[in-house]
């Protein structure tokens, strides 16, 4: 597979940086070929700005509209086009980041901010004319795996603890942004206790990585519901018969039948 | 009250714009005191690096112990401690952005990556020894109120909506990030619909805000659990007994009982 491994660390002397060239290392040798998006090392730009689109500071800049025209007409900024050429080339992303404050570091945040614009990532239609998002779109047919750090203890993570269970507090990338954009999401890899890492615990952090780049081709993805599967009424409300009753972000998966008692235990992660 | 706007749009001839400086004015005419931080307005930042702690690039940089040492000594680059002293003065922070990819922009991500360090916002312990957050921190006696806009309409950001219930996608900032350093979280404004908003939604969204502003000082928080008012054991896990055999992140709510059908319907906004 082509691989691209994007990473959001600012010092590569990092737990974060061993793993990535660990982890490059093991694709390497099971015959993959991996490009990388090292992000503090290209001195990414994260901020969407009027010069992304060749906007005239001069007039009202909306985003939304900016982009898709520039992004059809071939004139986004040079750096976002090469990450898209990056993305066209995958058929897997790895996207790795240390968790802060629940979530990517900026500069990752700006990565998808900036990349992934309307008719590239989503924003497609099918033969109907139908917009196509979670399940498929722009990016359908790529698998992708997130692979993060956490200083917390595991049980924090887990589906009663505190910080919320993992899956949930990592769904706006999982489900809002690589589903949403129509990639196959395996399940992440959260590497707690980062804080406290020693030797071993770095040495089970790569088996753990390893295990996951193994699967990287095969590995079942996390079960979120199509939004054209037939799930969804029209005001994208998730059908009474499902997941009857229920509410919180595990509806949104197939495998939280009427009968079960919630989703965090039953992930597979 | 003094109160810290903080702003994250590249455009503020924007529907985000005109309810800042509409609520702005709003917050005046009710006696308060307004400061801003107007993120793109001040080539704000956002991506965390050894400069923000004075350190040697030449030699391994850990972010934690590095901008905690930092900010004990004084020494955290002048940028951050301004948005620090206006956060020390603020009584209540309005955090309004755009919702992009389910979160905030890099450039607000960013703020609170150098903003919130170790030591000030986090970190901080009581007379025990005993570190304070989720319920009390660095941040304890401060409101927060989160207003964001969106393009999809009501009904998919609902408690069983596709894109997962609004305070759930927002999790990572209003439990993981403000609640966590020991503010006082208000339920969120989600202004929906907004890419297709005409004059009169816009008028709709200024009354929503106004509203809000006017309960500045007296709304009910979010009623999240606090790390050490007992719901949860040694290991950060809730205890058995409370929202039983239940997961999802309703469970960190204490209005999600034993017999509650589920958080989303329930919750206040």
């Amino acid at each position: 597979m082509n691989v691209l491994w994007v990473f959001a660390h600012p010092e590569r002397r990092s737990l974060n940086g061993a793993l990535r060239d660990h982890g490059a290392a093991t694709l390497g040798r099971l015959g993959h070929h991996v490009r990388h998006s090292d992000l503090y090392a290209m001195g990414w730009n994260p901020l969407v700005g009027p010069a992304d689109f060749g906007h005239d500071p001069g007039g009202r800049l909306i985003v939304g509209a900016a982009s898709e025209r520039a992004h059809a007409d071939g004139g986004l900024a040079s750096d976002i086009r090469a990450e898209q050429d990056k993305i066209a080339w995958a058929d897997a992303l790895v996207v790795q980041f240390p968790l802060w404050w629940f979530g990517m570091p900026a500069i990752l945040k700006g990565w998808f901010d900036r990349v992934f614009v309307q008719g590239f990532a989503f924003g497609v239609t099918d033969g109907h004319g139908r917009v196509l998002r979670y399940g498929d779109g722009g990016l359908a047919g790529r698998r992708a795996l997130v692979v993060t750090t956490a200083g917390a203890r595991p049980t924090g993570f887990g589906p009663r603890g505190v910080h919320g269970h993992a899956e949930d507090v990592l769904f706006p990338l999982l489900h809002g942004t690589l589903f949403y954009t129509g990639m196959d999401v395996l399940p992440p890899l959260v590497v707690t206790g980062a804080d406290r890492a020693g030797p071993a615990d770095h040495a089970a952090a790569e088996a753990a990585l390893d295990e996951r780049l193994r699967a990287l081709p095969s590995a079942a993805p996390l079960p979120y519901r199509a939004e054209l599967g037939g799930d969804y009424d029209d005001d994208l409300v998730l059908r009474p018969v499902l997941a009857a009753g229920r509410t919180g972000l595990g509806v949104h998966r197939t495998d939280t039948g009427e009968g079960a008692e919630g989703v965090g235990g039953a992930g597979p992660s």
